[in-house]
């Protein structure tokens, strides 16, 4: 067996404890799969006495980061700091400089500065591995680079965030609205204290870019990610598309579109009988469309302690057992722009809700705005039923055949100025184009 | 860039034929991928002239496949033709011996001699991967070699056969009985003209035995494997289950039973809600459960061309890349036996169904017999509707309180003699331990 591999470890959350669990519990197994033993030399975090179920005191100590980056006795540095930049960045940045191979769980770092980044670790012979920053315990990042490198890849869709997906969920069991469902969520710890970052879609847009780049070979670019949360969505949404035959799901989608790339996470209607559709609670799945391979799905834990340090300790036997090749598959000056396509392009049925003032005349109005829009109306349902008591506004919903976005916020736009339409109204896309 | 890696191809079936094409129309994606191109330096195959719609003519032809295993211009040997012994055999074992790395889609001679194997490709420093051995284009043994390493496995749960389960499908979706479905499948070129291998589970029990090698840790051990397959279920079966809220399915299972390894394929009772009950038609899907990651679960087709030489193609530039390690995750010397657990240690409920002689008392004498042999039942059927007409015999069908499989055989043994009933009786387990 070679030497050892010595490895820093910068943070020590819930993560960064579960990985110092696990080189505990499975350190000799490890050391046969890697063919040497994975040896913790430092770690670091804000505060050196929290009790965080794990023992440390075998392993040097730095207040700073940084220091890990240029430690001359480590061979790779695990950073499980998170955020874009800040330490993160700097101890990530000054590691790879250092010749140091780098695993990390930050998905907003890759998203980010990613091809920065993997230029470094090129130029540099080191790996840059990240699969615990997407869908936490689920292998999609190994899957991407490694497992379907033979396929043209022509789409990606993903349940990315755990939070969203956990909060639609329980939208749907319980009828409840999603304030008061996302209340329930912080209190069982599955939100944050602002869940905006969660709820807002950045997170999973983070993942997805991440995803892009690998799938399709681009310059991983964050800002091309179109973003929509799952705030407006309420319990009539949910109702109303369970009695067509869907569930509404945030889908982060990368797809090839009139020769872009089209990089968009929005809530989306999504058959019943199809297998994203199913993935309940916590869970994260990822839809791989390859031209030789089909359609390949990956399902499992998308956060939580287990299955994140699960991730980052398969990305350090990899570095142990020598895997050293570009972060995105390819060497990063062959990598693509990740081009936006034409928005017209992009063709979908829609799901329109709305609040029709309760007044005669107002459907008739409602509905002539949309043609006049030029959005044609498959069906129209006007429940009395879901009408919230003494509101004076009714709720309606438009299922269009399909057309492009462009058209539909167009009529977004004129229906929220409409006299007859009482608040925003709220459209979504429905997935009627995948078999996944 | 280095220097290209060469290859030769023993097997142009489907497969082989498929690994051509994927490599003369990504050769330059996959080089960039690779850090160096993948060069086809010969060929083997029965009949040199055929037409396969790819072109062979700038690659050397052996006629007899063995001679790749010691040619002097060749890196990567790719089995593709089949079979546990004979040339398959001989050729992978002189391709290691030879210090060649060895690519092979073949399961069923991983599975009788993938440990005498992996020692040689272990001696010689060289890889010995099988992707496409298991689950066609599914990247199962890359996630349990490497993507999941960090976990302890305490099932593997998978729909390994594609032919049964688009069988199970079809019978389904048509109400047809098992010999008819075969028939259409033999048209589609869905089943085999000789179709024991896959109906009877042998096919399934291959790939079972590899992964329960990757998951536990254990020498792959084929005769450790209980076998058993669809060809005794009938619409009767698939209708009843359905009544119960449950969907047959040719399950793969191996989980740690009371210290043992249990490594079982059987149609099983899976119920509707399960990820494993919604995967349809030639789909194969794998569900692992690890101590820190959770379930995870990954689908997609489990055969055919384009699938399996994507995964024969991921193999190879795996070795391409350099990744070399031990075959089965650690070193050979270090595998277990797989030893399996005590029968009567695994509980479960089963479904039983019988056909009862139609006659007074008949009904009384089969259950009091069912009675003596400790059999607890929770629900009988007795179904007219699905008696066959003028056959005196009644189908008659039973979900069993929790059991042991020791009981149920001693049982099915006492009903296949008893007067009262016609014909073999069948029983099967009903999965309800499992989350995926």
């Amino acid at each position: 067996m070679s030497d050892s591999i010595r490895i820093a470890i910068a943070g020590l959350g819930t993560v960064g404890a579960g990985v110092v669990k696990i080189l505990a519990e499975r350190g000799d197994v490890l050391a046969l799969a890697a063919g040497r033993a994975i040896e913790i030399m430092a770690v670091s975090a804000r505060d050196a006495g929290k009790d965080r179920g794990i023992d440390i005191s075998g392993f040097r100590f730095e207040k700073d980061a940084r220091a890990l980056g240029v430690a001359a006795d480590v061979d790779v540095v695990v950073e499980l700091i998170g955020g874009a930049d800040g330490i993160a960045f700097d101890l990530v940045e000054s590691a790879l400089l250092n010749g140091k191979h780098v695993v990390t769980a930050n998905k907003a770092l890759i998203a980010r500065h990613g091809a920065h980044l993997a230029q470094i670790a090129e130029d540099k012979n080191v790996a840059l591995n990240f699969e615990a920053g997407v869908a936490g315990g689920i292998p999609i990042v190994k899957a991407l680079r490694e497992g379907l490198v033979a396929n043209e890849i022509s789409n990606v869709t993903g349940i990315l965030n755990g939070t969203c997906n956990y909060i639609l969920t329980e939208m749907e069991e319980t009828g409840r609205d999603f304030e008061d469902v996302l209340v329930d969520a912080q209190d069982l710890g599955y939100a944050e204290a602002d869940p905006s970052f969660d709820v807002g879609g950045i997170d999973a847009a983070h993942k997805l870019a991440i995803l892009t780049s690998l799938a399709f070979g681009t310059k991983v670019d964050f800002a091309q990610v179109e973003i929509e949360g799952i705030e407006k969505i309420n319990a009539t949404d949910i109702y109303h598309a369970a009695e067509f035959g869907y569930r509404i799901k945030l889908l982060g989608i990368a797809e090839i579109v009139d020769g872009g790339i089209l990089q968009s996470v929005q809530p989306t209607l999504v058959p019943f009988e199809r297998p994203l559709a199913a993935v309940p609670g916590v869970y994260n799945a990822v839809a791989v469309t390859g031209n030789y391979v089909g359609d390949v799905i990956l399902e499992g834990r998308g956060a939580g302690q287990g299955p994140t340090a699960s991730a980052v300790v398969s990305d350090i036997v990899d570095v142990a057992r020598g895997f050293v090749f570009p972060p995105f598959i390819i060497p990063t000056a062959k990598l693509r722009e990740a081009k936006a396509p034409a928005k017209n392009s992009l063709k979908s049925a829609y799901y329109l809700r709305l609040y029709a003032v309760d007044r005669a005349g107002s459907m008739a109005e409602i509905t002539r705005a949309l043609a006049l829009a030029s959005v044609s109306i498959e069906r129209i349902v006007q429940s009395g039923e879901r009408m919230e008591a003494g509101s004076g506004r009714l709720p309606v919903v438009f299922m269009t055949h399909e057309t492009d976005e462009a058209t539909m916020r167009e009529a977004m736009t004129l229906l929220a100025e409409h006299a007859d339409v009482a608040g925003e109204p709220v459209m979504m896309r429905i997935d009627n184009s995948a078999t996944h």
